[in-house]
């Protein structure tokens, strides 16, 4: 029996290196990506099928949908041009404007929709609880409090999510894509839309301290890097 | 304050008597409509506004949002159109073709997101679970999932979603319509795109028995009304 796995895969780091966990444990591969209406969107399809060609997901197993009614809904500066995006200024222990409420929870119930579809018993999700900037729904309770979701609500309850990389920090996930030979050139992070990473924006500064930490220079380009204590 | 409630309004007798009941428990009501590519989405659109200009419910708190997203999902003859609609055979408990996975959890996810962009703690859904044809997605214990997943994945966790109908049969529903004098005749439950109901798809059939038990006269027309033992 084919043990196909869906990866969601949005084209950062975590998600890439969360393949990279599937493809070890799975010989075949489902990506999906959500377009939920981001301003780095064309970046990171980019960098999602760069991802995918890598894993060799065939055609058919690669889908994109389209989530911009998140738009309709406002409330985050990802999604909401009118709002700025939030700068990293170190520790900071507030939800940033990036939040979309409840995102996660409409990217897993599509994943768990085509899983039902495709007849998948197992999605990877490159959630992380310690660098979550306070997301609520990147901590370990949402995720099993999700999958007694999915239990009480699929046909035959066998559906489960998994999140491999949730307790690594940004510089055990680096590590982790270093091991597994993960294309980190073709990960893409940072919330703005430019053609080289802004390197200051809240994704850009988790990356490259993970980086900084684990002794790994990032391969792809930046615009200026930070400097930490 | 102002207690503001959502109400998930999809034009069906469900929703109408939901929102009834809303009504009752909270001065000021937004409704929320999904339009996931159902067949009957201009009829039950037209149900929609009909039963909110009812409820004086302002033209800001009228949302219509559009999941047809779920149409490059696949899997149900609600939004597929090559797959035929089940009709009606008295006792079955299989779960139809108009199944769309995990669907409910869409479209509570969607109005969780705009129930904290617009600080609203309570969401009324008129799920109901004796007459469910078989959706898992209508039990009772599956809205407990729910709310937990709230909870966790929000950020003050204050949201719930309530079921009022959930226990009730069709026969009660219609009653609590009588009683609350809710306008049944905008009401539209029918899973076929008629001028009239059709009087014989599982949606039509169930409401049509729940009238009959009633002793109530459904004031919507059909095109034909099945004969029951």
């Amino acid at each position: 029996m084919e043990n196909r796995v869906i990866v969601l895969v949005s084209g950062g780091m975590d998600s890439l290196v969360t393949a990279a966990i599937a493809a070890q444990e799975s010989s075949t591969l489902a990506f999906l990506h959500l377009n939920y209406g981001q301003r780095t969107e064309g970046r990171e399809l980019q960098a999602f099928n760069l991802i995918a060609d890598h894993y060799q997901v065939e055609s058919d197993f690669r889908k994109v949908i389209d989530l911009t009614f998140l738009q309709q809904i406002g409330g985050s500066s990802l999604t909401d041009r009118q709002m700025e995006v939030t700068h990293y200024h170190g520790e900071d222990t507030q939800i940033p404007t990036s939040y979309v409420p409840f995102r996660n929870t409409h990217i897993i119930a599509m994943a768990v929709s085509w899983a039902e579809v495709i007849g998948v018993e197992k999605i990877y999700i490159g959630a992380v609880f310690e660098d979550s900037s306070g997301y609520p729904d990147c901590r370990p309770s949402y995720y099993q409090a999700m999958n007694q979701l999915i239990k009480e609500g699929t046909k035959e309850g066998k559906i489960a999510v998994v999140t491999p990389i949730i307790s690594m920090s940004k510089q055990q996930i680096v590590k982790k894509a270093v091991e597994l030979s993960a294309p980190l050139e073709h990960s893409w992070s940072c919330y703005t839309d430019s053609r080289q990473a802004c390197g200051v924006c809240d994704s850009c500064a988790l990356r490259l301290r993970g980086f900084q930490q684990a002794g790994v220079v990032d391969p792809i380009c930046y615009q200026q890097r930070p400097k930490y204590d």
